[in-house]
């Protein structure tokens, strides 16, 4: 449990509790123009995760920055790890210690 | 010149050059899942805006953040901060000091 990070918030539904985790990704590749915008969208629209908190810079033609995700289980971290990577312009993603 | 803060750049099209100046927004807004894609959309797709950095944080139901976007001038900043005002949840778009 301690590599998902001390976090864990818990969401009852109607018939199930689903526990999310607070999960820290590093991301680094190659800036170009909407590369926030796709980021989000893997995360958001195609995954329905949940941001804690996003935070990505550009500099000298390179982006990289830190994302903050409340994810449910290593299965969903290792598909959008993937999705993310595939993205053009991606070529580090990054599971960090919270 | 000074209002629009210390950094410029210059692309140099076919036809023509534009200016690009470095504009610091802060954003708040109540917090729910997919507000940063919403943001990022806003600028990378409808409005076609470089993003130098963007930085949101979610708390207490609460996202809060920093964009530092490159804008060609004050009448797109103007559209693009009624724009971001549109997106629900949004309450506040403010332009600060660099």
């Amino acid at each position: 449990m301690s590599s998902h990070g001390d976090e864990i918030i818990e969401a009852t539904w109607t018939k199930s509790k689903m526990l999310y985790y607070l999960t820290h990704l590093y991301i680094r590749g190659f800036d170009h123009q909407g590369i926030a915008n796709k980021i989000t969208n893997v995360i958001s629209n195609e995954y329905g995760i949940n941001m804690r908190s996003i935070n990505l810079d550009a500099h000298d033609g390179i982006f990289e920055g830190n994302l903050y995700l409340y994810i449910q289980n290593t299965d969903l971290l290792e598909k959008l790890i993937t999705k993310l990577l595939n993205i053009k312009g991606v070529d580090t993603v990054q599971r960090k210690e919270i």
